[in-house]
């Protein structure tokens, strides 16, 4: 459901087209300055990535509507809501009857009996993922010392990044979109974290990292590559009194607690699926295999956008489980 | 922590050297016809993998202590439970000083002030996964028309399944452990399961197959690799009217709602971190890198094992997607 | 927390003098008609309370955020909001020095270290219940043919109806309050509703109520009046095939579960803490007791408020276990 | 549903003729001393009720089967166990064809489709409270400094104790039986536990008390009987820097949050509905009115064991609330 969290609560709404979209935060603790600047870095590292798109600029001014009082936090939930005042007049009706494919289009109108607000993928919209992005502000405010370095490691198979940029504009030339991999890695994380059996960190990052829409793999540490070292060799032996290990290729996390060494993962985001090109799929008004063109401008590569999205929900995991680590916590 | 599910609620308990391990079930429908022999299928599939050690077989005997009465389930909590009766008085004190790399010891012991229950891994033994076991051949009932089917596809970088056996043999003569892939596959799935925004299939599958120990990277449909492919290719088109799709490169989940197709996932499972072999690791108590050998027998590839622990995970996650989507679903 | 629920789940935000006040539902089924008119006739009830004060009208404007399209609610979350333009430049920084009595004042100042928004009570102004009597009105719609009827029973002491006009009256130029006891029946109930063991519909609906400011006690059937009958007089004997019973001193609920009979429940409301007569209570800056004189107009009797929204709290419980129910009935 | 609390979490499970009744309990701190006879006092205070009962004696032998390690709290769940010893071969199915009034014999058959164990109550069962006193007695261990004092103030109307063993004495000869209230003060609470909106302390305090079977009433301070008070009476007026109160009417809360003052609060326990004494009941299988003897011993009056179940829930209410309340402390 559109809730998450044990003590640092977020709880997602709205919709691409409807009035507004946003983020309830519960459990932020009183007495952390907030302000609407705080979230123009990450709004913008969110926005930037539009290659192939015009991103609509005007749309991603955050208004604190609750839970902030004399510039800081009150301990009241806090509304962060972002209207939708550029939503254009286009007609979606035909992605009702042809859904895009790889899209929510046909699982949203199946699950909702066709009552969903199908307009530009309504609550399944990318637009949705502003207020992932401003949770993980305050998240990242609250873990104060913690580190967050997130990279793009993997564009359409291509690991140089010098070629990026040459690759999207090709994608834009030939309408087609590219997917590629996220590396998040976690510096100065409390050791001790993560909640056994079911809250284990790789747990909760996880599950907020698949409630993004494109991401289609997550792994810690080495990952699925570890699949060709043995024991012997994927062990990460300690090597000092602080707990710092040779190799981390559990991604700093053991038994899903962390260990002090840093989180590491990798998130794999699918090619964005609306793309400009002519795809064959199936008309449900017609009741046969059809073209379907989706006009527009599209995003050539979601990924680079999701980027700081991913980082957000690392973020949010890490946060709750700091907040519960401090109430079992000897006093 | 060790609870977790919205109407399927699962929580387990347990050490391996305590009284018992086990999991308490509340949710399960009255009427679902249920005795100790429905779980011997899928409890022998959990310890038949164990090449390399001698399984404890006498402790995987199930006791109903509740919420079962005469042959069917009552509505009320299932408590399941296995008892410990093969514990051995072996000394792990030296763990607790020397903790064995990748392992549990050191995070358990920093997280719980060095209260934990050290004595063969405690509260994150791989004997806890007994209970999942029996939550999923519970789910499984449930989800009826729901067929799993999981299969080891890659250990130790190796994809033909029969050089597995001699790969094993050789891995225990050396001392050594490997990890491996995990396929699983499940078809005839109800459409429109899954709770956006945050309990995607994906998030909650996710969330419970990271909580067993030993996985460390989860993709569904084509995962990583459809990095090599572009939106145009990577997009599965719909080819008829009951969704079905060309290809199934999103693993039959779109918007984290189940599409029809088959849900097609796989699962990283690093190598058994117990090895025989000797390591050099950090000693707390002599404080300096000194060698730590594990004596007794160990899993040669714990992933034997570990199949059908997974694929109850995901029919753990699919149950509770299936009982919300009927509480939404119009009468 | 701010959040309840299992399947109805209720998010409430906002402070008196913020932006804004509201609530975000989430788990409300597809295809509902829904419009802001709906809301009308229940906010209606809520305002027509206010003697004694001038009613802030024009805040009572419902603004539908989200998760309604083309009329029907789409199954995604529903953010229901007020804005709060008609807040006064008073000064309330009096109240931070020398709190309210029977106010939370004190705590909430205590609990947030000062942080809280203390404008008009903040996040415990009772200009929150917009946000419960709106939920409450959802609540109803899915609960169709559920009647309820909710009732003034007991006005500081009274019990004769006719007599409360005067009483409001005279506390008005008391300048002083009353409170009351509110009496709430619910008929045509569906069978079967609650889950035990600890969420007894008994349990859900006092969980709420009791969130609500005023609330000092709840009962069920003949409530507290039942000490003076023994087993013999107090049981409610089945008369009938439907499961109807003579007496209903246990209010149509069972074990937790609704028997089929009318939900019969009290709620006493103490009276309104902030009055205009003078009253003597400790002042932290002056550090002694002092005098206290709450300028404006306050509520004579919050009760007449009151009574819509302990209406909407039993809704909502109701509405939850009415999902909750449907899940695990029978296909 | 069978489960309770955001950190302090209990899982209540097991029948009265099944294998076992009992508690899983997560979310405790490492390092509480724990053992058997810490449970020992309040199991006998539960158990010397039963005036007019052969109490089960020797089945109220708790077992620790997990989260205890080398008699300290680890950290992982703590399951505790009661074993069925003393079950009867009584039959008991005339009790689904005449359901006993007042009693969950007729919702249980309801809600669970006739699947539900109707010996002894099953899961409706006073047993099942031998769990929630055995949780209360580790959440009285983690409230330390706090004071519980748990007094039976009425019994049948009558508030004069010296009576109460004949009244008793009385009772079980007529074969009927007696309810009463029961008033709980709890002293040296640490300020600003509860937790709005929703989880005040009343909330919480009284969704665990109305699970308990029997509770029909809850008021906090004066109750029901304030409402013949005025504001200006009822108003506690705070007196020193500390926050103590010239009167305790709210009952130690405002707001929903402790406010240092006592907590104090009553319950109301009806009847209990099995008796001795003949009643005239619906018959569903002769389908007509007819007359009702239930056979063997009762309890005169279940709240003379209900006072320590009741004590408990207060105390569980109290720890998940002292727990989430460190969580969100400043470091």
């Amino acid at each position: 459901m559109n809730h998450f969290g044990r003590l640092f609560q977020i709880n997602i709404f709205g919709e691409s087209h409807g009035k507004s979209v946003g983020i309830l935060i519960d459990g932020v603790n009183p007495g952390i300055p907030l302000c609407e600047e705080d979230f123009s870095n990450d709004l913008l590292r969110r926005k930037s990535g539009g290659i192939g798109t015009t991103p609509r600029i005007e749309d991603d001014k955050i208004i604190i509507e609750s839970g902030v009082f004399n510039g800081f936090t009150t301990g009241a939930p806090i509304l962060l809501r972002f209207e939708n005042n550029n939503t254009k007049s286009k007609d979606y009706s035909n992605l009702v009857s042809q859904p895009r494919p790889s899209h929510a289009d046909y699982t949203a109108k199946l699950k909702y009996n066709g009552f969903n607000d199908y307009r530009g993928g309504g609550h399944f919209s990318g637009r949705l993922t502003l207020g992932l992005v401003s949770a993980g502000v305050i998240a990242k405010k609250i873990l104060k010392d913690f580190k967050f370095n997130t990279k793009l490691i993997n564009l359409n198979g291509e690991e140089d990044s010098s070629k990026f940029k040459n690759m999207l504009m090709d994608a834009v030339s030939e309408k087609d979109s590219l997917g590629g991999i996220i590396s998040i890695r976690v510096d100065n994380v409390l050791k001790g974290l993560g909640e056994p059996y079911f809250d284990s960190l790789e747990s909760t990052i996880s599950h907020l990292l698949f409630s993004v829409g494109g991401v289609k793999g997550v792994e810690f540490g080495i990952g699925f590559d570890g699949v060709n070292l043995k024991g012997s060799s994927f062990n990460d032996v300690i090597i000092d009194h602080e707990g710092h290990t040779k190799t981390n290729n559990n991604g700093g996390i053991n038994g899903g607690i962390s260990n002090g060494n840093p989180i590491e993962l990798k998130v794999f985001i699918k090619p964005t699926p609306s793309i400009g090109k002519s795809q064959e799929t199936y008309n449900f008004k017609e009741e046969k295999v059809s073209e379907l063109v989706i006009n527009g401008r599209h995003d050539a590569a979601i990924i680079l956008r999701a980027m700081v999205v991913c980082e957000a929900c690392v973020a949010i995991a890490l946060c709750d489980s700091y907040l519960i680590n401090k109430a079992y916590r000897e006093d």
